[in-house]
């Protein structure tokens, strides 16, 4: 029987998890693919020699992470008549299309169920279950790490820092979360989910992203009062034969399928005419959680169910989005404040749905609900806010995803 | 070009709405699989004839109903060298062994996403996804008909005989509803999400079940003051070394992934060590969201990525289950009565969580939580209870799932 060589490339928490769920799932693979699956050898940033490896290999594992070396090492794969799979978020979604078209030339699969939202099955749902659907809008909770602290900042009522403390102990965030908490680590899932989603090739540049960094208690509290749902949500839709990336805070209502979605969970949820919607909820993370999804593209590609991703067809990027907003101003409790301020939402066209005052001593704060409008115009309503003598603090939007029909 | 010839048996709401999308998404399935899709023929009850349209197809979609006639046409398909599609759970359950045994033997595919829980991609997601997995355990809430019922009872706080004639009116029930409210179309989904999620060979008849005619709106009350919601759920575990299948309401915990899914959507939550688990939701019936699941089959067929199904191996049916139970009943308000029913329970073990009873004049409610058990030996505890002439009507016992570790 001809083995199913595999060359492991990175040998740290997934890699090695990886490693050990294969030893345990040897027979099973074998059953479903008629090969009995070996490492064909394991490559680290101080052993192992690539080219050796790869000339041992039906299959090639990256799981090394970084861009340049792991782009070189999968061209290198494909070329070489191997599949490949890889749980590289950052390379997809900066040298994806060039990787998915050597994929097609060479008639070699290339899996990356890893990459975005760990076992959470939103790669193949999108490259398979929905492959015949057109699709209108994905959103997600792609960042286990700002779900988490987010939740811990609802649950406690504890501050951003305190529950980021919480989970860089609990290993949920790094000792540098900037990449999580930032929002860039979303940015890059989203624009692959989004390029499998419309066809369209979406590059990390494509995506609008905010973080965290700066929601506070007193938004959460707004949440809470309101049965709002505070996330880091990524959405990916199509405006006026465009399509839009995007990565920020928002509110959601209450029913909304990704609202409780609490903890270091992912979700992802695809709206399309034909199926309503579907949601997929789940570990974003976890070296054995990710080893999972990474061993199912294995299977994949040795039964040669993989499919192709299609080539890519080029659409426009719309920046300028149409949201509700919530807005948080600090003002000088003094007559007339409020309406300077609905002078300078009225002259963009911003309409105010609800408003709340509460006075702190000489200060105020006031939170609104502002109706739908292009972003372009709140900012410019909130750069003429920003210039009033008696704003104390620039203004605050957070997104809010209300109830379609409501 | 050759064209992708489909032959299409069954013409109701599915089968009409797969035509239809077919049409639309011709040109997506084209530049998916190489061949455009045509319709070679459509067999209904009353027109066309098999043979005839056999011989000319490619794919057999077969979403005529019923169980005799689909099995001679499905077996004739894979004899004469066609992939099938089938949305047909009745079948399944019942002679999907036969069938997905001739489908290995003659090296073609069956697609089934559509026959369990609709749109929600359950069946690819255990079948690819999760094909590597040691998979423990599936929760699904898989008829969108009695979810919609319970969801309405905890809405609007009305009887089951009001909200299943909401149910009807709105085309969620047919006008014989009892395959639906009484548990056995759950049963047959389960029957096939289990035979995938172990390899063994499950049947109809090895599921046992219940339906929802039994509950009223005391139990929604019950529920809603403790934060539990009232689900028909369908269960598919490992149980020392056999496997059980059942269907019955339960009481979820607050944070289950399947008690915040309502109305008519479906859902499946599948738990394993290596990957924590995952949940699904989306709408479980539908024209065009469950013609969606049979394209995504068609495409899978004709792009040669559909994947077998193992040979199954037997496994014990395990009859007699631990749970936590809910129990209610109807006494003469007298002193003893309690002491009475706690001896009933305590000689078969049974041990009280927690007890409520609400004086109704002479009458008296009891509502008690029974901790973890065998079913057995609740049920004999509930029959000696039944024989107490303080009782006044037969005890009704539902179960509670909990959450693990608590």
């Amino acid at each position: 029987m001809t083995p199913l060589r595999i060359g492991l490339l990175g040998h740290g928490t997934v890699g090695a998890a990886f490693e050990e769920l294969l030893g345990a799932r040897a027979g099973r693979v074998e059953q479903l693919t008629g090969r009995r699956p070996e490492i064909a050898g394991v490559l680290t940033r101080t052993r192992g020699d690539f080219d050796e490896i790869l000339a041992r290999s039906d299959v090639v594992v990256e799981l090394i992470g970084g861009v340049d070396d792991a782009l070189r090492y999968l061209r290198a794969a494909l070329e070489s008549g191997c599949d490949v799979v890889t749980a590289n978020k950052q390379l997809l979604s900066r040298h994806g299309e060039e990787l998915w078209q050597l994929s097609r030339e060479r008639g070699r699969s290339i899996g990356f169920e890893a990459a975005v939202a760990g076992v959470v099955p939103a790669i193949r749902v999108l490259r398979e279950a929905l492959a015949g659907t057109q699709i209108e809008r994905v959103h997600g909770i792609v960042n286990g790490t700002t779900n988490f602290i987010l939740s811990e900042m609802t649950r406690t009522a504890c501050s951003y820092e305190a529950a980021l403390a919480e989970a860089q102990r609990l290993g949920y965030a790094e000792s540098d979360p900037s990449d999580d908490v930032g929002g860039s680590d979303a940015a890059a899932k989203m624009a692959i989910l989004a390029r499998l989603a419309f066809d369209a090739p979406i590059h990390i540049d494509d995506v609008r992203f905010e973080g965290i960094e700066q929601i506070t208690q007193d938004d959460i509290g707004y949440a809470r009062a309101l049965g709002l749902a505070l996330k880091l949500i990524g959405t990916a839709e199509r405006i006026d034969g465009g399509i839009s990336v995007r990565v920020h805070p928002a509110f959601l209502y209450a029913g909304h399928p990704l609202a409780s979605v609490g903890g270091s969970f992912n979700a992802v949820t695809v709206e399309a005419e034909a199926i309503t919607e579907i949601t997929m909820s789940g570990p974003g993370a976890g070296g054995t959680q990710t080893a999972s999804a990474v061993l199912a593209d294995v299977i994949a590609a040795a039964s040669g169910t993989q499919r192709p991703v299609p080539a890519a067809v080029s659409v426009p990027i719309i920046e300028d989005v149409t949201s509700a907003f919530y807005l948080h101003l600090r003002v000088i409790d003094r007559p007339g404040v409020l309406a300077r301020i609905a002078q300078c939402l009225g002259e963009e066209e911003a309409s105010i749905k609800s408003v709340v005052q509460r006075g702190l001593g000489e200060h105020a704060q006031l939170v609104m609900v502002i109706h739908p409008l292009p972003e372009s115009r709140l900012r410019a309503a909130l750069g003429a806010i920003a210039e009033l003598d008696v704003v104390q603090a620039p203004p605050r939007a957070i997104r809010v995803i209300e109830e379609e029909f409501e």
